[in-house]
């Protein structure tokens, strides 16, 4: 065991120094990215599109998608008309900051203001690896049930913000919103929660409000 | 790098041995024991639940409730009347071989049949940790989307059986059964695929039937 430690936080700290790097890359360009971090199926990619088709003409949006395998998520995004690079872990149960300098390298960054970093669909292991993105985000869905917050505490008390998505859905599942609500108020009280439909679109204008505030709070007029 | 990768071996082996003790323990007691891996909120505790209930009398089902976090999922089994230990992870991302060893012990498994064993919500890592179940078995849902063989090859290609949760709500999601059953089929062409409900019941009677051919294949009479 005495070995195991000290190899960890060698690769914590070089993936933080490399997180640093990526975030300089990114404020140079003036690009806020955003690390999406979510369950297999909350809707990562539905968030990603529901939000480029609320955006203002002038935004302009760009994505890595991070997956365990197949470039399915990126295909969809680049249909819809965004740059996007496909990033697979190869089994990796998350993305590191290594993998998103090599995506930044790829990406149109002069052209771009807003970033999403689609993570691995994983609650727990992502967390642990900042990736140099802005703003974290954790997004949850309706069907996953409102337990959420108190099962995987980790991700919801480090995250800029809560997505609920699929409120569409809320009356199928009998969803009880004040139960989840009180879950990640009770972990993160200063993280505003988006209780959205990406299918619908109900909800989607308040997050990117929220997105563009922050875009403004980090990029304020030269 | 080098150093890392003995350290693996090591880990990993050592958790195969627990394993094939586990096992060693559940045989003598004759208990078939079933490790079921699913993403977050795909309805683990719900199947088991639902699988209690459509058991004959003289079947005795205990549960090991793996989670990073609460008690809530001990809870919900015991209020149902079933033996139940709840493991906590404290953060890990998957249940390991000495958890389930711990657990085990305190367990009654000379008054049970089938062990249920719920690893924490998360369909990458803990496909790489046997526990020593007899069957491993991922639960999808149909709200998380029918490209999840696709995306998390790993887990559809190891498995016993996959079962697909949460079919009431088809139609909702306008979910495209064939594409997933040949997603699964790709990677596992012998895996057998169990469409069902937890909530309304349909379907369930079959996975049951599966588990109790799989109990006398693994305990003919003495």
């Amino acid at each position: 065991m005495k070995e195991e430690i000290p190899v960890e936080e060698l690769v914590l700290s070089a993936n933080e120094q490399v997180a640093v790097e990526n975030q300089q890359t990114l404020d140079q360009r003036r690009v806020l990215a955003i690390n999406l971090m979510a369950s297999p199926g909350a809707g990562k990619t539905s968030l990603i599109l529901a939000t480029a088709r609320h955006l203002p003409p002038n935004v302009r949006p760009a994505v890595i998608e991070g997956d365990v395998a197949s470039r399915l998520d990126a295909d969809t995004i680049e249909a819809a008309g965004l740059p996007v690079i496909q990033v697979n872990t190869m089994g990796g149960c998350h993305l590191d900051a290594l993998m998103v300098r090599s995506a930044l390298a790829h990406l149109p960054l002069e052209k771009v203001n807003l970033l999403f970093v689609e993570n691995v669909g994983n609650l727990i292991c992502p967390v642990d690896f900042p990736l140099g993105t802005h703003l974290n985000v954790a997004v949850a869905s309706v069907p996953e049930g409102p337990d959420k917050p108190y099962k995987y505490p980790g991700i919801f008390t480090k995250v800029d913000a809560v997505v609920l998505n699929k409120a569409d859905v809320m009356d199928v599942f009998d969803f009880d919103v004040d139960y989840f609500r009180r879950g990640i108020t009770m972990l993160n009280p200063n993280a505003p929660l988006f209780i959205l439909s990406c299918k619908t679109g109900q909800g989607v204008q308040a997050w990117v409000r929220w997105l563009l505030a922050k875009w403004e709070e980090h990029f304020p007029p030269r």
